[in-house]
């Protein structure tokens, strides 16, 4: 039996769908073919596009659904997302709103939030992620002491920010050999491990070098700026049985792809499903509770998309505890909460950062409130007068 | 001395666009930091951007000019895109119009026109690129035919379509296996190479072994979607000196970074400065004159970067010879003329379609017109009745 892949596009008013959709359906597969052809028929026909339905939205919008031979391409992102759109970007006003493929496609994650959990060996309660700030210009040894505060005070995982690459200034592993130590010792006192996803950088061959070399070294977790670096990347990286620690993808250019109400693709369709088809372990996006002016609706649809995979739908941007309450009465659990300044710029430093949201966790795992007035003096109330509640 | 990156953003009409510039300057970069990183300060304050200017233009539009520290990134263009727009572009509408890099930044070209002249041994005229079509469904047997066509009728260049993946039903190796011999008689024969640029695909380390695997077989040029793989495959491949073959750019999914009005990136943002700095040697973009909209100052933006760095400029889509008229007007002869059904679809066949370029050629160099009533019957008189002039 023939698998399809199946593709939503909106086409803005006065753009004729009907039209467009067919354009689509035979320009982004075999395309025409004349009498000199006629000995691969067959061959030729069954790689062709079917548009399957065109729908009026609001606005003089149109939806249109197109089904694609999956045998068309390689299973991989690279030549789905140019069959899909890769010419015909440039054909006009279209946005890509859905990508739906064949069950198991591509690559699936390796740990996914069940492994990360394993790993933490925190299972229930969401996982506590925290950024190192600032972004640049701190030391290796910089690190590790801001490493050793929130280490201390229970913190699950901790990332690089995006924007570090690998500088003269600031090697990434010596940053992990400055880390290791601290990972180590909170391994050794309380028995649970704490992941550092730290930032790749460099072209793809440098990035995969970098990538072997700090889990050779034991590094327990990779960031990759997936939009920047290409979905192939992550691929390779998330195939590589030498690279075999957790990826978190970060949605860095995620805006340039997918802002503009006409153009580009939808959110979830690139944040969602191709991160969770390209091997991605946990998502990263912007919280719409945050401090980035992102859809509900789209972050609703990247985490139905991220779990239809196993993928850690990690909330980001402006998150703090203030916001606990919202975040899990819409979510659940079943999250990795990341705050950058949320943890770094608590008024009693970055472990009360870490406190505040272990004491909002379990005061909400015991259904106590998170309003202000009642909550005792400590770092969640510190917390919550900062930066007010969601 | 120090080098910097400047990139000029444009804010549409509501923005604040003295803010938002100061949000990037500071945002995209160190951040904010309290005392406790005051014995940093000075690191800290030299990775800060700095807002340049602030224009006003057309529609209550503004183009903010922000000035960011060179040694922030590592010299890609990973780095640099997650450095100027990475999580800014969530932040609300901005497009990224220009961007400015220190002379030799990046990965220069190894091969560029005057090399793919080189190889081709032609100098002066433009030279004639043709896309095997259909796009899929051939056999390599198929694709030997088509080329053994037009081989010897003059063709300089063959390419790929950029949607046939390495496939089980068309594998990548066994097409050039098949091709192969057919450039091998046609240099025997004349003492003219002719370039085949096969299109990669797969995860980034498929693609890169890939990539080896047909240059060590012979194969004389690539094709890469590089907005599908990232421009960090892009550089890994152009600095592989087992990759040691002339790269062509395709700009699948420009649209979806570039055509919209209020994000993303200007077009030469991305196919002219950014592919000329990630390794290119010709990179492909819609031609004006053709059949995709493409605003004309969009091409001789992207035409004027890509020659600074000596990277070959190929019209496409929709190219004939109708057009050779207002191309070799507009941008003289060092180019690449790229046509797919313009040289395929011929009246007379493929053959012809190439010899319709070269008489067009001949004919521009000579002074003589290449208006329909002035052509004498034959291949140019025959694509310029079924396509018309430009």
């Amino acid at each position: 039996m023939s698998a399809y892949i199946e593709v939503d596009y909106q086409f803005p008013a006065g753009v004729d769908a009907q039209r467009q959709a067919q354009a689509i359906a035979i320009g982004q597969t075999a395309g025409s073919w004349d009498a000199r052809f006629q000995h691969r028929e067959e061959q030729l026909r069954g790689h062709l596009a079917e548009v399957r339905a065109v729908h009026d939205l609001p606005e003089g919008r149109h939806l249109a659904t197109i089904r694609f031979p999956a045998e068309n391409v390689d299973g991989r992102m690279g030549s789905l997302l140019t069959m899909i759109f890769g010419k015909y970007s440039l054909a006009g006003p279209a946005k890509v709103m859905s990508i739906r493929l064949p069950e198991g496609y591509g690559q699936s994650c390796r740990f996914g939030l069940a492994g990360i959990r394993e790993k933490l060996n925190v299972a229930e309660r969401p996982l506590i992620m925290a950024i190192f700030k600032p972004a640049l210009g701190l030391s290796a040894g910089d690190h590790a002491e801001i490493l050793a505060e929130v280490a201390m005070a229970g913190l699950d995982i901790i990332k690089d920010d995006e924007i570090l690459p690998d500088l003269p200034s600031a090697a990434t592993l010596a940053r992990w050999e400055a880390c290791a130590p601290i990972i180590e010792a909170r391994r050794d006192r309380t028995g649970r491990d704490l992941l550092y996803a730290m930032n790749l950088s460099g072209d793809a061959r440098q990035v995969h070098e970098l990538a072997r070399q700090l889990v050779a070294r034991g590094a327990n977790a990779l960031l990759l700026n997936v939009l920047a670096y290409g979905f192939p990347m992550l691929e390779a990286l998330a195939a590589d049985p030498e690279v075999n620690v957790p990826i978190f993808a970060h949605p860095a250019l995620a805006g340039a792809w997918c802002a503009a109400p006409d153009h580009g693709f939808a959110y979830a369709a690139i944040l969602g499903t191709a991160m969770s088809c390209a091997g991605a372990d946990a998502v990263l996006y912007p919280a719409h509770y945050g401090s980035l002016p992102f859809p509900e609706a789209d972050e609703q649809a990247i985490v139905a998309a991220l779990r239809a995979r196993g993928v850690a739908p990690v909330p980001s941007a402006g998150v703090h505890p203030g916001m606990l309450d919202a975040i899990l009465e819409d979510y659940g659990p079943e999250l990795i909460l990341n705050a950058g300044t949320g943890i770094m710029d608590h008024p009693m430093g970055p472990s009360s950062g870490v406190l505040a949201f272990h004491e909002g966790l379990e005061r909400w795992q015991e259904g106590a409130s998170l309003k202000l007035s009642d909550l005792p003096a400590g770092p969640l109330r510190a917390a919550v007068e900062k930066w007010g509640a969601a």
